[in-house]
């Protein structure tokens, strides 16, 4: 088996097009993915793309010929849809393919647009992640499930809406110099408390905004990276997904998620680490609750005392262990499709030290989590840098 | 590296459900192959599932694990979406995971619920495999699509309506003893040619209907198999994907198809063997020019001659070398995203004898040919039977 050689990242600008469409935004992330890496479009051996909501969206399926023609590539496209998750999952299958030497180059992203479709329309659209028969109809929305999760937290293991604002107030700050990031302004604890309400404990602040955006990684063989003399200090070493009941109301606890849980637990076995060897997470925290949710599956924090981790300092720019330096689904934005692929590309900077952040991380792993709907679906990555 | 062994194969009939969901549907399938493979669902280390129109039909996106979950199966579960390749883009990913050693079990489907959205509402959801900023907003559907490569055709090597006839003829023949599909009757070249026109050339029945039903194919290591003792004559030998420009007025030919060339050309080579050896093709007929496009990337005719094959007899179920004998998608229907594991099912059936058309295969090797839209997308496997 060879490695999955990180060759190049690339994003766009985390933000609002308005003008622009879904496939223009992820050519302008493989270009630059395949400028980082040095390797020409005619290179690129097959796509691998994540997307969520583009038949919503933008009237469009079949979107993988659609981009891979985008991005001047010439190659078998495959479109992954696994909601907020879409691009970990195609992350994760093109791992497999490129480790197990079915491909040399494969070009792996996701887009996104959410924006044209305004507020009201966007959390429907995102709404379809959940069960629309059983969830859906009954009046959910995203914001309304993951208040829930956090009620059932805060019941089980205690902590505090200020608890929750200290992770914004975190990740905001984390996304001040990040020049991808949709929103490079600072917040304070009383800002996030004083937000309007979006689902009780919720907040505007505890919510990650609506983005347009793009983002690509190319990864190659071992093989191939050697016979070009390419620079590719970082390699993805451990994938894993779990996967659990659609609904809610038929999962045992609302404050765990067991199929983020499961997808770490492999994904570390596979890259032969454990939870303490981590330097630096990404984690999908599309509301502040889901980042306790993910550090605690990460095994990053005990179960309870993830609430805590931000407020403390733990999870900080300056603590031991930092969480979403790029500014998270938070603050850096969470155009979904995009999201997955997103995480890998900062976590590659982040490591290889050309990230404006890098300086805050002390050691060679970084993990990143992905997780779709209310985690039902999740995808883990392990990174790591040659020393 | 191991085979992957087709352990078990199931489908729905395949017809009009407006009162079942999506997900109902392919339980009912993966039960069925669940139970044909003597495989118990806890046994699935994962799922993996192709939809096109989920989102449009049933405002359900996030849909692998709701489809795992309705066919018992706790296991991750990842959504693949290439149009009417949807199923087949699975396929080939699982695959690759199952020789790869990264997964004994597996189980790989599809579903479409199309009737619920009417005939408008179903061409329009269609459209969206086809590019809808520079083809379907200039009002282009799928039937004018396949009417103009038909033009195309004829222009560049002959042929009339009555040659795609023979085709309607043919399939809707071979589907009268099959028992999922969803016309059982008989139908004359003169019917065919008084039929209403959709796009000229092409009439009702050179079109495949709107059809809801589900598919499903489990896969397993040699290794499980054997530890088993499953009965497993079946195999996937080889595994190809070609990809094209999406929007016709892009491609150099209309009359040919060269994502499905490549496609082919890689599965023949992967499971080393020609287009002689291919004894039987399960082949995406969705209208009946689809089918001379099919099986001449494939090399079952030349470039020309495939228009005749079937008035000539040669891919009759009592010709050198049937295709269709399932009554393709033109008479056994094609629920979108089930096809490409459906074809799957057929072949298996076909070739290990249990298949009420088994009696026309002579040999031990089927393909199945998988497209997506106006084949910018497109799947090819080999299957091959212990003789």
């Amino acid at each position: 088996m060879t490695d999955a050689r990180v060759a190049g990242v690339g994003l766009t600008h985390f933000g609002t097009y308005p003008d622009r469409t879904g496939r223009d935004l992820f050519a302008e992330a493989a270009v630059r993915a395949l400028d980082d890496a040095g390797i020409a479009p005619n290179a690129v051996e097959e796509v691998h793309y994540g997307n969520f909501m583009g038949e919503l969206a933008e009237h469009q399926g079949h979107q993988g010929p659609l981009v891979a023609e985008a991005a001047g590539v010439s190659a078998p496209a495959t479109r992954y849809e696994s909601a907020c998750a879409s691009s970990g999952a195609a992350v994760r299958e093109t791992v497999r393919n490129v480790r197990n030497g079915e491909v040399d180059v494969a070009l792996v992203g996701g887009a996104e647009r959410m924006n044209n479709l305004g507020t009201a329309g966007a959390t429907e659209a995102l709404a379809i992640a959940a069960d629309d028969l059983y969830e859906v109809r009954a009046g959910m929305t995203f914001p309304g499930a993951y208040a829930l999760m956090a009620r059932a937290y805060f019941r089980e293991f205690g902590g505090s809406r200020s608890d929750l604002a200290a992770i914004a107030v975190k990740n905001h700050r984390h996304a001040l110099p990040n020049e991808h990031a949709q929103y490079r302004s600072e917040i304070s604890v009383e800002d996030v408390l004083e937000a309007p309400m979006v689902a009780d404990p919720l907040g505007l602040y505890d919510s990650c905004p609506l983005t347009d955006g793009a983002s690509a990684v190319v990864l190659v063989s071992e093989a191939y990276a050697a016979e070009r003399d390419l620079d590719t200090p970082v390699s993805i070493t451990g994938t894993g997904q779990g996967g659990d009941r659609m609904a809610l109301q038929d999962r045992e606890h609302l404050a765990r998620s067991p199929a983020a849980e499961e997808a770490a637990a492999e994904a570390y076995a596979d890259a032969g680490i454990d939870a303490a060897d981590v330097a630096v997470a990404e984690v999908h925290d599309c509301f502040t609750i889901a980042e306790v949710l993910a550090i605690e599956s990460l095994g990053l924090a005990k179960h309870g005392a993830g609430i805590g981790a931000a407020r403390r300092g733990e999870t900080t720019a300056d603590g031991d262990r930092p969480v979403n330096l790029s500014g998270g689904l938070k603050a850096k934005g969470h155009p979904v499709g995009a999201t997955g692929t997103s995480q890998i590309a900062e976590l590659t900077r982040l490591l290889r030290g050309d990230h404006p952040n890098s300086d805050h991380v002390d050691g060679t792993v970084g993990v990143a989590h992905n997780a779709g709907g209310t985690v039902a679906s999740a995808v883990v990555h392990v990174l790591e840098v040659e020393p």
